[in-house]
């Protein structure tokens, strides 16, 4: 790994989950001396769920997953790291389709329910030999921590990015672990990024499915570190049950509202640790966008100030040149008036009614700007629409990583 | 100026536009010590043609620009350089309104017939009194060569940018001056940036719009620096007729072909010109999408690519990560399909049909990207819609630039 991220967080104190058992080993598909295959194996009865890339060059680990899904069952789950396995064509589906067959074969079920993930370098086919020979060293590995898991799916990452959450349901405790690697080409829409939600909670496959759309909508679809949508990346959910409450199978369900909650925090958290784990992020930056004509609306308004290259690398400057994020709400495409825009740092108005406030003192803001975590109010005036979208500073880290990222 | 770029090119010889005179004094809109106000006088019959930034919260000087186009007359232009009044409510518009009404008393004409830009921070309304100040200045000033005009509008650029063609047009020459600024900010939306076209031509300023409009299309429009949008640019054509020619009035009009095409040339060379003053630039980069539904397709596609920071820091660190290119072309949005698309590098095939190429040497494509001007191609392989977008490469100088501009 290379220098922590300066935002980094703790990995959490994880509960076991009980069906979800997750071991590590190494294929070598790079030679970095660390493991990189993952294999979490699933109790029978899993339910699962999973929003995928919107981006139309997807990998076919992507495809099988999309597909999958659709089953609504989960036994396993493999995740190769180094070798996104993405624009790879058929070779690049046949190392899938040998990864597939080989757990099938171990775990005596059907291929349907096997999931794969594969994030690194696109266009360079996983080698199927590696592949195998990693899954023969992982079924005889020893089951490890959340930690150790997290850890070898990570490329680029800094840290280990993992949240929990527990829930009671109809008497019955619940846990909830997620884990999730990613730092850059990180702008999801609908969702990206590979992420894994793993709770002990009887969920029935299409409320989960429910569960996690709606939750990504204002968690990873609210994230973004450079603007650039990947190619490969997942975010799946799976369910074992082993908790023993009565099955989830609506919102009318009761104890299904406390289980989206905590599956929702769960989501949240693992989106701001992306965040903090952007390529060369030195700050933290929230968006908050109100007064848009509706949400939807606010979202766009709030990631084109996200994701404004201007209004980053001011806020990396520690420069409160509110005139970029004037100009990014101007370009966003969507609903404004100037003359209505009221805009805001660290909670001190900047501008209001598009105008610089009157008597207007810097002190307050330049000393927010000095912190870790920035944030930025943005009143459009218009409506009663909102979102809050989350963000990283544009700093000298990211040129160094990806001008130097070898292909 | 700050270190000039090395992609910068020499300021072409000008001739001199019959009817165009331009004058520079300085106004001290900042405190840079170097002329920051340009005035050209345009002779009585100056026709005039204007295109401006999409962004919703543009300047006064750009609604001023939009609503004096309307009239299709000009008799002069004044440019401010060093505060783009942008967000600046009923003070910047005072402002404007007190240069626009000294310019037409000291000419004895109309005020529709005036043009103001004015370029620089954002929400600071611009001083009136040094507006006054520098116009009585100027107007007592002598007469200046095209490149201190251009020297004058600049605020971040590192060098004057012209571009000059002739044409004959019914036996008569003409000739077309264009200048231009902007590095930083640049995304047009249809046209930004502050540009302007001088020719002694004589054209209706209905089919002077419609050539502007018209080039715009392949050259203002099909290039970007940073994917950020300026709330105050505008690129204005003045003809003043004085060369003799008939005057043009449509396509149908011998000599407009010739016009036409010369006019189109000094746009293209303006837009690269801005694309190699792009802040922090050490590349140039054409992107040419090939086989796209249509042409508004590939150019999307193609701006797709150019916006991308994953694919301007791997051109910027020299490495044919063709990875990054599939995936900007997966996130545009725009009709395409993996498994056709095919990507070179300076001529050099990289992928055909959604894979690698067989026995792929990459010697070649290193060679290429060790160059100052790159050239990327896609082809989607669905049709026959083409564009070339231009973009520069992400450096740890664009970083520099903004991470310190002070707002």
């Amino acid at each position: 790994m290379s220098v922590k991220s300066p935002l980094a967080r703790p990995f959490p104190q994880s509960p076991l989950i009980e069906g979800a058992t997750a071991r590590v080993a190494r294929a070598g598909y790079k030679d970095w001396g660390r493991c990189d295959l993952t294999f979490v194996e699933l109790s029978e009865g899993t339910t699962v769920a999973g929003v995928t890339t919107q981006n139309i060059c997807c990998s076919s680990e992507v495809e099988l997953c999309r597909n999958n899904v659709k089953g609504g069952k989960a036994r396993a789950l493999v995740v190769n790291a180094g070798n996104s396995n993405a624009f790879t064509g058929r070779r690049g589906l046949e190392a899938v389709e040998a990864i597939t067959s080989k757990v099938a074969a171990h775990l005596g079920c059907d291929t349907g329910s096997i999931f794969v993930s594969s994030t690194g370098v696109i266009g360079v086919p996983l080698p199927k030999d590696k592949a195998e020979a990693g899954l023969d060293a992982v079924f005889n590995a020893e089951p490890c921590s959340w930690e150790d898991a997290t850890n070898t799916i990570g490329t680029t990452d800094t840290f280990a990015k993992g949240a929990t959450a527990s829930a009671i349901v109809n008497g019955t405790k619940v846990n909830i672990v997620g884990i999730i690697k990613g730092s850059g080409m990180i702008a999801p829409d609908m969702a990206t990024m590979l992420g894994y939600i793993f709770t002990d909670a009887a969920v029935d496959a299409a409320f989960l499915q429910q569960i996690l759309s709606e939750s990504n909508q204002n968690s990873f679809s609210c994230i973004t570190v450079d603007s650039d949508t990947s190619t490969s990346d997942t975010v799946l959910a799976f369910a074992t049950g082993k908790a023993g409450n009565t099955l989830l199978r609506s919102f009318a369900d009761a104890g299904s509202d406390a289980f989206a909650s905590a599956f929702q925090d769960v989501c949240l958290q693992l989106a701001h640790l992306v965040v903090r784990d952007g390529e060369g992020a030195q700050k933290f930056i929230a968006i908050n966008v109100t007064g848009a004509v509706n949400d939807t609306s606010a979202r766009r308004v709030g990631l084109a100030i996200a994701n404004s290259p201007l209004v980053k690398t001011a806020i990396a400057g520690e420069d409160g040149n509110w005139g970029r994020v004037v100009m990014a709400v101007g370009k966003a495409g969507e609903p404004a008036d100037r003359d209505l825009l009221s805009i805001s740092f660290g909670g001190t108005q900047v501008a209001k009614y598009g105008l610089p406030v009157d008597n207007y003192n810097e002190t307050p803001v330049a000393q927010h700007l000095k912190e870790q975590d920035i944030e930025i109010g943005v009143d459009l005036g218009l409506g009663n629409g909102r979102a809050t979208v989350w963000t990283c500073d544009l700093t000298h880290g990211y040129i160094s990583i990806n001008a130097d990222y070898r292909s």
